[in-house]
């Protein structure tokens, strides 16, 4: 079948830490469109991969950026040797052949890519392709889900209200303290004491953000600082590479930050 | 028939809130340019789409976009094995085989787009292909309506002068609390009490508009609310997900947006 | 014929106003060219149809707009089964077999679309095709028209003084209340005694201009109003339609409208 | 020859005002780069078609524009049926084969335009096609030859210095009372007498300048009003027309010019 | 081998400052994603070359730029006799056959670029090349380094929070004056004296960062100047060349820093 | 020999100022990049034509500006009759041939095209074809040569400082009053008495540069006066037309030029 790569065939490993998984079912029984917000590195991603593969449904995850423009969605005409055939996009192939189609930081993309969604996100449930003039019926397991980060948007670059009114919309944060530390043991292979560890660095460093941080230290990073400490460096050292060189330049903050690792350490 | 794919052969759910049906008969009865005019999810879609199996016409929808050209529209040269051919666009495929041709928030899109349906909104109703030198007389079928969100526009993106006057316009609001508590009944399949429920909590939560919110919660939102509660979900949760989440990140008002909901549900 | 199709074959409807007739009658003896000023829907495109008919010469039309280029109006390269082909733009085949080329709102357009007809609007009156290297020389009998609405223009979007002073100019203006009542009564097949009202209306509009409003109303909206009477809907609710809503949002404008209907119907 | 479309093969009318054509001459002998500056419709143009004319060489013009890239001058790769051919622009042409090249209103063009000048207009005297790899060396009889209009520029848009400096430059005035008489008259074909009369109400016209006008009336613009009278239109209705609506839309600045008018017709 | 010509074959000249290798070799056998942080000319690119050397790995190496687009980095369709053919480019060579892609200067590159390697930059390890529809795992070899100049970065142009996060990062500065010294010595093949002095001259004018300098010296810029006194240009001429004329056009500081020179020589 | 027509084979005229000659022969010597500063027309293109000579070395120039993308300097893929071949650009004919390449005013060029020569312009001496996915070792001859002219740059458009610092630079100014006067005579053919004079008015007009005017007159400029000279024209009109006229439109700063012209003519 076309979407076969597309299909996520092991469980992905996810701890659910409320309702999400029953809210989201239930949306999916309506394929209703939806929104996931949450700060960066939460585990949006893989809670969509792990509920794709709970519903058994293949999943085609689209990372939305400035540039992107509607034809990379929905799909162009090529030249071959006997003349222009059109391509489908990885929409449409979500369209046409049922998948989850997940739009990543959709709000980045320009206005002509969250407007093509629009039609697919009412109980019109179509896609038109205007370059082909084919109007295509979404696939009975088709649904569309996608992305948002709510800290990050300025007044000039934000979803329109006709595309928010669209969606209903599930809020994620960061796991609490005993989640987060078995993700980390688990993710990086580490003893639970070291990964305990470094969630209270990552809990430190978060009360930083808006005190010069843009955002703290995500579940992410630490699985990166626990990776490294897995391959033999020093923990300190680790959360230096891993937590505190990447998201600061600032000569204060960066002490700060190197204070907070050596206070969990003693 | 080329447009038979565009014919709507199945009533539309429509209820009529005044005399909108009788105005938008005389006005296809004269072939007049129509502007529907209204805020986000209250019905401007169905209403044409109402229309047009009333009036038995095929109807072409074509969702405007900030990066959409008048090609996007009117056509364009593509390329096979015998050179370049040129394929209508939708607009040109309404006005040649006699549709609705319904522009769905035009003001989004270029100029170009806009200024390429002035010849057919005023009494010549022709379309000139500049880039084939092809002269087109309108279908007498053929129809031209947009759409038009009084509440979004800002000065630096407005309909120019020269296009408004060349339309005559009709006026969308929320339906009143009855037909509402219908509609979301009808659409959402719950019962008259869910629903109605659901409208109280709607009309509060626009009351909100204007102090910290964009748009309240349209009819679509509380139908959204309504398949969740129709898929086991409960009416607080279903409202959280479907109403509050969705339109606003600001905390204070997602907490009075909630007290609403509980207050509406006590 | 190559412009057999943009030959007016039937004589338009147009009441002159004044020595209109005459004047452009001896600025196309000398092949001037001519810029039409005046408002939105005051009847230049109408004049330009019947000047053309009464010369008994083709008449081309080219809605400009910002997003035109020169290739639009002078022609391009298109590719066939023999490689690229030239094929002539709207304004190079009225130079080349002569007809009458008229530049509606070329203000719109790029600054290339204007600097393009420079040579054409001076006594050399040729058109140098800078991508094929040919250099045509304008056909007898054509002329060069545009039109400009000095009620729009910016500072910053205005024509060149080099391309103004190309140009002999003739304003127009709406008709007065005979006249009106007369073309309104004619274009929507509407009572003398409907048409009168409906221009004392238009007249009280046209006062509101400056007072919120960008543009009174036109004769083309005088004439919509019109037109649904003809077909049955009430003055009122014509006007309403025709009117007040497509010019405004604003509720106490639309109040001052609505008040001046009633005043003219009572 | 490839060129010979662009010979003058008659006299072009032309009056010198100063020693004008002895300076060109000279420049000319020395293939020096030369900028021709001064007011629109002064008559650069015509004199830069009678020094070609006198010198006996082919004239090239090209008006710029702001869209107008270096491809356009130089030249491009088109598609035929044995692929992409490269074909001369404009200048590609002047340069091979020795024509003069007249590049109006040079500032108006993009940077890549005016830099691509820069090897023809020093002791190098060369064109590099970059995209072809050629390096043409100029034909003796090339000239390159640009006009600049100093009234018009502003900080934003100016040539750059290091394209200034590789220019010599002669400056236009419009012509004095008797000249300016003669010339209207011959070109218009009209009396000694009106033409006199239409000289002087251009000299009240360009007094105003600086009043609310950005330039005064040109003389191609007595011109059209003497072609207007000459085809038996009132003298004062030939000023309305070909002077004064033209070049404003302000009432007390038309009041002023049309008193201009009847004061000197009195 | 497809990467045979990325493979460096002799040992680069690298002089280690502190724990970097080893600790970036822990980060290669976790396959994380690297940023190299540290100011122009300190050596970042030299130690990536170093470590695939030395990890026996290909480098693909790409300077990024604002005109960069995510095909240049991801690959594009070429037409060739039997129509588009897609051509893989260097990120998805890297990704397809497992070398160690080297993005310098991230941050300078358009947002497609920075996030179409998201998906690389987490768990995932894919590439979807959503021009073909094709999703590429990374080969087992294959890592991801960035390098990140702080100094620079305005506001306006910074990483995306969500691209920071994903990178483990390491911070490089000059060498020390020993090492720095053996460097140029060895790099310009000059006597260790000479190179001291240059070092000197170096570290003084690093001081004088901030008083005007956007940054000092480099240790690229010292070995410049050491490689014309090695051609026999005195020292004093060398650092005018090399070192003060390069980096500043302002009469005072040029008198600083040959005062500086000058103090260093006595 | 492919690089043929970029061979200098007669020597061309160059003046030495001072020790330009041997420090260039040493930055060649170790294939140094190299940046030419110093104001428009003051020899930096006669210097580098020279040393071209001198070396024996074929010489590639190309003069930038703000639409030049990367490929116009690297090459691109071109169209024939077996589908797209690759064409090598100038800088790419120079680094596979060995041929200096000198970019003129590279700063006007886009970022893509400067950060395009940062692998050539260090010890790596690579040019890395992204397009097609070949790594280019420049061939031994070829050496990278910029001009730079300091007092143009604005804040908005300097070079990176990761650029500027990949180059040494030499500092170029107008030659002594002796040296120029040698030099106007011998270029422009006419008496040293006539080239002195020239040279005096050309100093005095350099005293004004800062009270109005961007650069005074530079040595090409007194040169084209001199050719006027020898061509017959009066030294006060050679003036106006070669140094006044084209430097300014300003009345007052003309007056005072023309003062300056009279008083080095008595």
């Amino acid at each position: 079948m076309i979407l076969d790569s597309h299909r996520i065939t092991t469980e992905p490993y996810y701890c659910a830490a409320g309702n999400e998984i029953a809210l989201f079912a239930a949306a999916y029984a309506a394929r209703m469109p939806m929104m996931l917000k949450g700060p960066t590195g939460c585990g949006k991603t893989r809670f969509i991969e792990y509920m794709a593969w709970r519903l058994g449904k293949p999943l085609i995850t689209v990372a939305c950026h400035e540039d992107m423009t509607a034809s990379d969605l929905v799909g162009r005409f090529l030249l071959d040797a006997n003349g222009t055939v059109w391509h489908d996009g990885p929409l449409t192939r979500a369209v046409r052949h049922g998948a989850i189609c997940y739009l990543d930081e959709i709000v980045e993309a320009r206005q002509d890519t969250t407007v093509v969604i629009h039609p697919l996100a009412d109980d019109r449930r179509v896609l038109p392709l205007e370059k082909t003039g084919e109007l295509i019926t979404a696939h009975p397991d088709f649904q569309l889900v996608i992305s948002y980060n709510p800290g990050y948007q300025s007044v000039l670059k934000d979803l329109k209200e006709s595309t928010k009114q669209r969606f209903a919309a599930m809020q994620f944060l960061y796991p609490d303290r005993a989640l987060e530390t078995a993700i980390v043991a688990h993710e990086a292979g580490i003893a639970e004491e070291d990964a305990r560890r470094l969630v209270l660095i990552g809990e430190a460093a978060r009360h930083l953000k808006g005190h010069g941080l843009d955002e703290g230290a995500s579940t992410r990073m630490l699985i990166h600082a626990g990776q490294l400490i897995a391959r033999g460096v020093a923990l300190a050292a680790a959360c230096q590479v891993a937590l505190i060189l990447p998201i600061t330049d600032d000569p204060d903050l960066r002490d700060a930050l190197t204070a907070t690792v050596d206070a969990c350490l003693r």
